[in-house]
């Protein structure tokens, strides 16, 4: 063998039944290969290919499985996991006012954010996620824990006109937020985005300076928007306006926007969303239980807007389930559109992976599995009774497939999961640790 | 000890974390036994006395588990779970006539219909399913098959105005369903309902003569209807009558209709439906994907109807999970009522159980965990990443836990699943006669 024909090493070599890379869009990749060097993608090619060309340190051989883009949860308030079924079936504001906050309220703080954020990502790593969009308060003991767990994260610097554990002042709000993305501004695996809470929770002086202070930092602005008809409503009596309209006055409407919710949409604000870049989370199961409203997927797509998925938090999901959130995105949307054909199979899981990334700002480094991408990866055992017949992957994968599918996950060439055991996380610990929080909310619930 | 109080011998004593009965609607009794003898649930009662109480031949303890009663998919067509995703995104038309209907017409008959139920009972009994309401050609094989495997169905007697592979002619239909209930008219089992397929597909005639057979033959009536906009438009042009309003003049709107899908109600139609004890069964993820529109579960619920859950298909689901229907079912009710607080968790439980058992003409015999009934039980595994911190048991079983966290599943008191494997039926085997349909379908679609 010839110096030019020597195999070339790599760290590891995946090879998958399928690859499912995501762009090209609808792609299969039969018996295909990624190998993975520093953390990156370096290669996407056939098997035989892969095994002549690479001289692996390490093999995995996935021959029943599929191999997609890890997941990004495009909307997440991780901490609230703690939460998880705490209060359901009240309406928003019963929900909001006599549970959810007075509970809140008394747990907030550092140590509630560290152990909601591990158990999130342990709920997250088993099910195909590798990246949260996170929007909570204490966003440095956020990132601290992303970071310690190997987790790719864009935390939110919250943004909120009162007072709360995390600051007293809006000039608190600011400064607690400029020092935390300084401190994590060259991190490659935490970001740092601002999370002004909604518009009718923010004034127009501070939305003035998050947009200041979000172009001269490069930083995307992440918000709660046209959720409910009656947020609409109170922003044309106290504004004058609709909230995309105040945002667009304040200049707030660009492809720096991540706007969550928008489940009441006229054509008009539509369009402006496509023209301007902005980036649509949609979060089918928060809309639905919490009767918000429903997002008009359909015509965001048809309009060229950018869609990611979030889950919300698990205090109105109850889960951060991505594969579920998808599935559910792409059922509703067609009855919401009146369209058997709308938001398919792969446009949902676009949505779901490189839709993800545009919404985390993170399109360059991950979402797909391209040579120079991040391998952020997951693995989806397609060999089960549940995935049977296997007519088509894609179809499988959105509309069949189940989280607890999931075999492996890397981040950045890191095993986070392997055979479905997570690798650096103590399950039993976590759950030990849930079992506490639970003793400790019953007990302020009570008193 | 006394002869009045020695143990009293029973076959199996399952000890739970949690017994979930649904008959009180909503308990959850803590540290609760079930006691079984001959198939049948002889007490429920808290573990300690159930262990001074019962002498049991056999005791399974699962203390982090929550007890159920088994799932009843109220409106399935278990054989094409051998078309799970062969077409998906496609409007309605297409789907049919250029995929599902070539593709069926080509493989129907009963190797596909045996092989496909087998298939589904697998599913079902992996996610907790133990009871099906059936809707499809063959139940003669249907029958046999749910038989062998031990598996509680009430099959149905096709009734459709043209011929098919089961029959040619209106008089061989009928003759075929009428040897077909003769047969199986006293196996506890199995049971058999006569299944129309729709309003546009069945005359007059047949429609009475169903009517006179059912009440003779005291059989439920299982019937998709009001599935979508233009079935209403269509029933209106060809008998000046909305398809509710002809059921109703032909004699078939009574307590044996068990009307499936049910998009498109008048709040007339709502209390004829309550009055009469129709029974609905809601196949939300089928009308979501289907785009047939939504079901008003709220308005239904407050009218006193009773509401069944089905995962309709896996050619139009795609699969038989009736924790992700019943999950589905909860959180579009709310959108849909445009109130967060309708179907609630205990609710939708109820439905997916009890309903359930009243749309397949089970009441006596399942849906609840009570003295006299059928041992058919289902034990959720709590103690999962996904379900902590366990603040409520029912939320957490609607809202959050998935099917694969079923561990153990009881037909008549035979257990069909235990620590997650089939007991009866060979997982690999089922993978395998799925992959050679797999390839005969694709040849089919190919030539």
């Amino acid at each position: 063998m010839s110096i030019e024909n020597a195999p070339q090493p790599c760290d590891l070599l995946i090879e998958a039944g399928w690859v499912v890379p995501v762009v090209p869009h609808g792609v299969v990749l039969e018996q295909h290969a990624v190998a993975i060097s520093d953390g990156a993608i370096v290669a996407v090619l056939p098997i035989r290919e892969a095994r002549e060309r690479f001289a692996a340190a390490q093999v995995v051989s996935r021959p029943q499985s599929a191999l997609i883009p890890g997941l990004v949860n495009a909307h997440t308030h991780n901490p609230m996991t703690l939460l998880r079924g705490v209060a359901d079936d009240l309406p928003l504001m019963e929900w909001l006012q006599g549970h959810i906050w007075p509970v809140e309220g008394a747990v907030i703080g550092p140590e509630f954010v560290a152990d909601g954020i591990e158990l999130a990502i342990a709920e997250m790593l088993r099910g195909g996620t590798t990246c949260a969009n996170e929007n909570y308060f204490f966003p440095d003991v956020q990132a601290a824990v992303y970071k310690r767990e190997g987790f790719r994260a864009r935390v939110g610097l919250p943004v909120i006109d009162f007072p709360t554990a995390w600051a007293k002042t809006d000039d608190e709000y600011f400064d607690r937020a400029i020092e935390v993305h300084d401190q994590w501004r060259d991190d490659p695996f935490i970001a740092t985005s601002f999370v002004p809470h909604a518009p009718y929770t923010v004034s127009d002086a501070s939305f003035e300076r998050i947009r200041m202070l979000s172009d001269q930092l490069d930083m995307p602005v992440h918000l709660h928007t046209h959720e409910t008809a009656q947020e609409i409503d109170e922003s044309r009596q106290k504004h004058g306006q609709r909230p995309l309209a105040r945002l667009d006055r304040l200049g707030l409407v660009s492809d720096r926007l991540v706007a969550v919710h928008m489940t009441q949409l006229t054509d008009a604000e539509i369009a402006m969303c496509a023209e301007r870049g902005v980036c649509v989370v949609h979060c089918p199961e928060s809309n639905l239980k919490l009767a918000s409203g429903f997002c008009p997927i359909g015509r965001l797509e048809k309009a060229g807007v950018t869609i990611a998925i979030g889950t919300d938090g698990c205090a109105s999901n109850n889960d951060l389930d991505m594969f579920g959130e998808t599935r559910t995105a792409a059922l509703l949307a067609k009855a919401v559109a009146d369209d058997a054909a709308a938001f398919d199979a792969a446009s949902a899981l676009r949505a779901a992976t490189l839709g993800g990334a545009r919404a985390v700002g993170f399109e360059d480094l991950i979402g797909s599995i391209e040579p120079g991408k991040q391998a952020d990866l997951a693995c989806v055992d397609l060999a089960r009774i549940e995935t049977q017949p296997l007519h088509h992957v894609i179809s499988q994968l959105v509309y069949a497939a189940g989280r607890h599918q999931v075999s492996d996950v890397w981040i950045a060439g890191h095993a986070k999961l392997r055979d479905g055991v997570l690798v650096d996380m103590d399950a039993d610990a976590l759950i030990a640790r849930a079992r506490e929080w639970r003793k400790r909310i019953a007990a302020i619930r009570i008193s």
